[in-house]
């Protein structure tokens, strides 16, 4: 019997909240200490629940994180802030002797030569760097469990173990059909997930894994139209970098590895225009100020910044959002011997209109949140353990997906032409 | 005999320069007060010629207007500044008793309840409320005398006096192949003119007169495809809120006047996505700084800041810029007798490469700048005199367009299919 779980949650925006959401309704834990930088966001998120305490946390100190692990005993340390923060809060929870899970892997930078082409340092580098010390130190960080990364992985195991003989491609597809009203009704454009996120995402050079290793591509590359399930139908997928296809493959063989993203043409078209105009940019630049004089800001803030906080969107949005994993390969049958081609969607689909009134989260940060508070109790009880730097797919995912079935949340599988 | 023409030069940024390299090579004046926020700008310009000297001016201060007309017995104000500060140059050069130029209008306000149908305060009618108070002091306020609004309104006033006896059109059309290059010769995205200017100009409501009143559409309403002369070839114009609409009607009897600007699909598409994300905004967002903390700032200050300054891209631009109206209606032969209907394009073409060898400066500020540096000069012989605030078309054309040509800088005529 390990020691009750004492759980510090870095981040009380959209995905952090939502979390503290799912995870109250459980009782796998024994208290969660909501940090934020901003006091009155924990306080809110911590609100919901007598096992809750808020905090006031600088995720880019380990030392902050690291102070907050002690005071409060913590066990599990529960990533939620933007992943620029990431080394810092992995750093601090190690330096605690705490286990580490984050939805997001630490950020790559571009091959100086041939960014298009090569790989430079690759998300999740720095973090696999450390694996040898946490695997030394018995503790366990789980990177990636989010829903992409996170569930599309644990379906990457999961047609491993129990579908295919042989995979060619482990293609994770996500694709929405939400549209956002202002208060007079009319669509607009609002985000369902962090702008600055999405921008690193979609404007870094996306990665593909080829026959035993990684290489990149442009911007958008390799557009295609998926047929998501469950209503929301055709939309354009382009490549995007993405933690998956650096985390399949080191558990999972795949001859190919893809993460293509549903953007749609407006949202593609945006993106595009943003790097056009370099304000996709995070370097700083010269601007006047309200107050008199000038000031330096970084682009890509100021874009964030005139955007509605997708945080708020929830109440006027509809639609649904489908994530999941399209495998293809040779298929086999219950006793694991191959049959004949296969092409299968594993997904999940949440309905904004359901998270709203169940949770009270939009279906984007909640479909993000359940996959965590998932496996943290699947640590909690033992079903999973394990130590170092692991993704989601280094475990069984037959108990994931039954556990996410009893949240009330269940996953579908549907066959393609293959 | 007129006074020695003694002028104030308000703005030393890509067209002032301009426009001090202009004049610099005309005898027609005694003195150019070359004067900037910013003394470096102004010292750069005034180098150039024993008649100019450097000043520092606050242009959002009638004031500092005012005392350095009389500090240096200004008899013209040469306003070369943004027009958000068109009223305080304005009410400056009144206040001294001086003559005013400006190359646009002062500002637009959207009609608060049907923007896109009805005018609101229109460009300029802060500027025309003050005629009679210029027509009583015998001073002249001659405002939109740069090349649309400038040279184009010429256009109108010669269409109307010597090609056509009844017009059913006057269709200002702007368009060029401009396509800058960055320092590895790949096309980056550079605007030409002050992009803080252009976004006023293409996200308010376009202004269109027809039949003896004016409305307003959507942005970017009425696509067209207009060919334009010189190789530029054809290129999309959509409707753009332009002061010719606002000021040929008042001296040239028309059925309607139009502007569209041959923004091409590129352009257009990026103008779109600045609306959608609302960065074209004026009113001031909170954001992190550089230095810690937050600051307010404008976001289309911030679009501003993060292309090349206009004023430095001339090196790396190719291709050329037309300036030009569309007429159309009934003509008339030389004793002014109605022929048939007629259909004629009066257009001014710039080659970058020329104006950059020649003058040093980029060829759609070259092309705004020329053009009241004629006027001044025909105002200063007395070939052009008049009082009140009046736009280019109230004054003959002949003149103007003959001292066009004597600058080495011609204007051209089309027949088009009537």
């Amino acid at each position: 019997m390990t020691d009750p779980m004492r759980i510090l949650l870095v981040g009380a925006g959209g995905v952090g909240s939502a979390f503290a959401a799912i995870a109250a309704r459980r009782d796998f834990f024994e208290a969660v200490v909501v940090a934020d930088y901003d006091p009155a966001r924990a306080e809110k998120a911590a609100a919901q629940d007598g096992r809750y305490v808020a905090a006031q946390v600088d995720a880019s100190s380990v030392e902050s994180v690291t102070a907050l692990c002690r005071e409060h005993r913590i066990t599990h340390v529960m990533n939620a802030v933007d992943p620029v923060f990431n080394m810092p809060v992995f750093e601090g929870a190690f330096a605690a002797g705490a286990d580490y899970l984050d939805m997001a892997m630490s950020l790559s930078t571009p091959h100086p030569e041939a960014p298009y082409e090569k790989t430079g340092v690759k998300l999740g580098d720095h973090q696999f760097e450390a694996a040898p010390a946490w695997g030394e130190a018995g503790r366990l960080a789980l990177v990636g469990i989010g829903v992409e990364p996170g569930l599309s992985d644990v379906f990457a195991r999961y047609a491993a173990d129990h579908l295919f003989s042989e995979i060619d491609e482990l293609g994770t597809r996500d694709g929405a059909n939400l549209v956002v009203t202002d208060d007079d009704g009319n669509e607009i454009f609002a985000p369902s997930f962090s702008m600055w996120t999405t921008i690193e995402e979609c404007l870094n050079p996306p990665v593909i894994w080829q026959d035993g290793e990684w290489h990149t591509t442009e911007p958008f590359s390799e557009p295609e139209v998926f047929d998501f399930p469950e209503g929301i139908g055709p939309v354009e997928c382009v490549n995007v970098e993405h933690e998956e296809v650096l985390l399949m493959p080191r558990w999972v063989d795949c001859k190919r590895a893809t993460f293509k993203y549903g953007l749609g043409d407006e949202f593609i078209g945006i993106l595009k225009v943003l790097h056009t105009l370099g304000l996709d940019r995070t370097e700083k630049v010269r601007v006047k100020a309200a107050s008199g004089g000038h000031c330096e800001v970084s682009p890509r803030d100021v874009v964030a910044a005139v955007l509605p906080d997708p945080a708020t969107v929830g109440p006027r949005m509809k639609g649904k959002t489908c994530a999941g994993l399209w495998v293809t390969g040779t298929g086999k049958d219950g006793e694991g011997n191959p049959t004949g081609p296969r092409s299968t969607y594993l997904y999940h689909v949440v309905d904004n209109e359901w998270s709203m009134q169940e949770y009270g989260h939009q279906c984007v940060v909640w479909q993000t949140a359940i996959n965590p508070v998932v496996a943290l109790e699947l640590l909690a009880t033992g079903t999973w353990s394990g130590t170092g730097v692991l993704g989601p797919e280094a475990f069984d995912a037959v108990p994931f997906l039954e556990l996410l079935t009893a949240y009330g949340s269940p996953w579908g599988i549907k066959e393609l032409d293959a």
